[in-house]
């Protein structure tokens, strides 16, 4: 069990250590923990590895002039200059709401950008400006489109956080591919195989091998088969991808230059970053807040009273991570062990010894 | 083979008789012919008895005053005062095109409205003007949340166009079911059995019996069980449910007072229609509209260009759509006889010899 302070000033400690400000190091330690908390493992500290390469190969910069290539009251499109998207995305949704306080809503774009942790995050940041919000972003090309034997997309998360008022907000936060790297990375730590249907070799034929990332395999869109819809996995991720790189100007889907060692780099692409888009618009641009969240409360009371099969009950999404977070926040912090050594290495690399490890 | 002119003056026929203006008439008309043009005849002529019985029943307004609620410079909420969606669809994503004009980007959301024919309609309106379009709307309940034994959300249509320059757009149009109820008609009308993973009976069991709809049965969501994710499928679905029915204050997911016969009413619940939600991005409130639409023809080579599986290619959103709307434009249009034999009822109700039948 790990206190959730411990987790944050190691974490907070290393981003300084990079160079980055109090401030920045401050926002991405709080970033990656809540992750942590919410039980997204496979999106909090454990990504510290990839940040620190990123840091020691010099691809990003630690201390970003983010810039405004363009901006109309509803929209506007940054330059991160490659900041770490911990530190371009909060910028960015908090820009969002700013603007959409003025117009009733509003879409910040962002290129040039890095991993930026857990989308539902910056969509949560606009609950309490009684604002819906919107985070998306594109990543490494890991999904085939359908028909398609190469990965070209990313796992593409979208995020969108509406708020009630006696209830806790419905937070949608999923990647738009049936699972993320994190679960085969899981799978293969247990030595298990994958279920069928969820990811393909380097011919396009189903495989179940946890490893099939790194043998030109890829990851199946949602829907998986035709019959049962893998097309609209496909539309989802594509749009993300267009919404995320291609309004933005980043790297789009198979151009995107990866921070995995087993993807192939094209080296003839010119680096411009991924691309985030987050979104955030005022309920009270449609009606009073309070009455529609009221109205959202009573959306929520119903899905949770539909009657369900044995043993299940209807959940609101958010449900099972706010549950996580409140427990976590109660007993510690349960890292993955593979999580645990990989702190254990930043930690011996940065000569830092935090007390539970 | 029926001629498009034939088709279309057929139905404003019906809704001139039902008593609409010219203008609407000839609208709706051309959103319901435009789905049969692109190959979508679930959502085609197909509905229009049940546009008819709305009229007959008394649901339906046939001179709406669209009401504006309330607006900012990037949002507005409109009362379609029980219109056909046909006629207030267009209307609210015009308005979301006039304000995105001016603030970059806008969000027009409709109450009180009924069944708007494919999404894609509404959000190709968009393209003309360099901007990327959205539509969604929820619908009759008949999806089945996770872990849930009742249909409680419609397959909730979402849809997104983006421009591109030499290239044709990207039109993603698609339920956010795996299926839509149309396929279901054309299973049960075939004698065939729905392949397993796509619909429930009323206990929550996999089903294959294509009418199981209406023996409280339930399509799934995409994703079909937890470990292909059907719990993102439910986020989908109920956030569609939520940007329509709620921001609006129409009725939502299970609260939506049916259209369709063998849905069981709620008697107790207050008919306010079902709700619609239209976006309009400006695409140079991020980039010079050329440089954005460059990059997103090479977005479209890209992804046409990848390694396919044996006998396939990877098709862009909208791309079979689009070629089935060229070919019939030459060779006339296709529908299938269930369609025809609707047809020829209302034809005979309204006494009206269109020359297909």
């Amino acid at each position: 069990m790990i206190r959730k302070e411990s987790l944050l000033s190691f974490t907070k400690e290393i981003f300084l250590l990079m160079g980055c400000s109090e401030r920045h190091a401050d926002e991405a330690a709080r970033i990656l923990v809540k992750a942590d908390m919410r039980g997204i493992y496979s999106h909090g500290v454990n990504r510290l590895p990839e940040y620190v390469n990123l840091w020691k190969n010099k691809r990003v910069k630690i201390h970003p002039a983010i810039e405004i290539l363009r901006e109309m009251p509803a929209t506007a499109l940054l330059d991160a200059h490659k900041s770490f998207g911990l530190v371009s995305a909060p910028y960015a949704m908090r820009m969002a709401i700013r603007k959409a306080k003025q117009s009733g809503a509003a879409w910040v774009s962002v290129r040039n950008s890095y991993h930026f942790g857990i989308a539902g995050y910056y969509a949560m940041m606009a609950l309490e400006h009684d604002m819906i919000g919107i985070a998306m972003t594109n990543a490494n090309p890991l999904v085939a489109p359908t028909h398609s034997i190469q990965p070209a997309l990313g796992t593409n998360p979208f995020a969108i956080a509406i708020p009630a008022l006696t209830e806790p907000p419905f937070v949608a936060d999923m990647a738009t591919a049936p699972i993320n790297r994190g679960k085969l990375d899981a799978w293969a730590a247990m030595n298990e195989k994958v279920p069928p249907g969820l990811v393909q070799d380097g011919n396009g034929i189903d495989s179940t091998d946890p490893e099939i990332l790194s043998k030109k395999g890829a990851i199946k869109t949602l829907g998986q088969d035709e019959i049962h819809g893998e097309h609209k996995g496909y539309c989802l991720s594509a749009t993300v991808d267009i919404l995320s790189a291609v309004l933005s100007g980043a790297n789009f889907g198979p151009l995107v230059v990866p921070t995995l060692q087993y993807i192939s780099q094209n080296n003839t692409v010119e680096d411009k970053g991924i691309g985030h888009l987050f979104g955030a618009i005022r309920i009270d641009g449609f009606q009073e807040a309070k009455v529609f969240k009221e109205y959202m409360d009573q959306w929520i009371q119903t899905f949770k009273a539909l009657p369900a099969k044995e043993g299940k009950k209807v959940l609101i999404p958010g449900e099972p991570e706010r549950l996580k977070e409140i427990e976590q926040a109660q007993n510690g912090i349960r890292l993955p062990e593979y999580v645990l050594d990989k702190l254990g290495k930043i930690a011996d690399e940065f000569q830092i010894y935090p007390d539970f490890l």
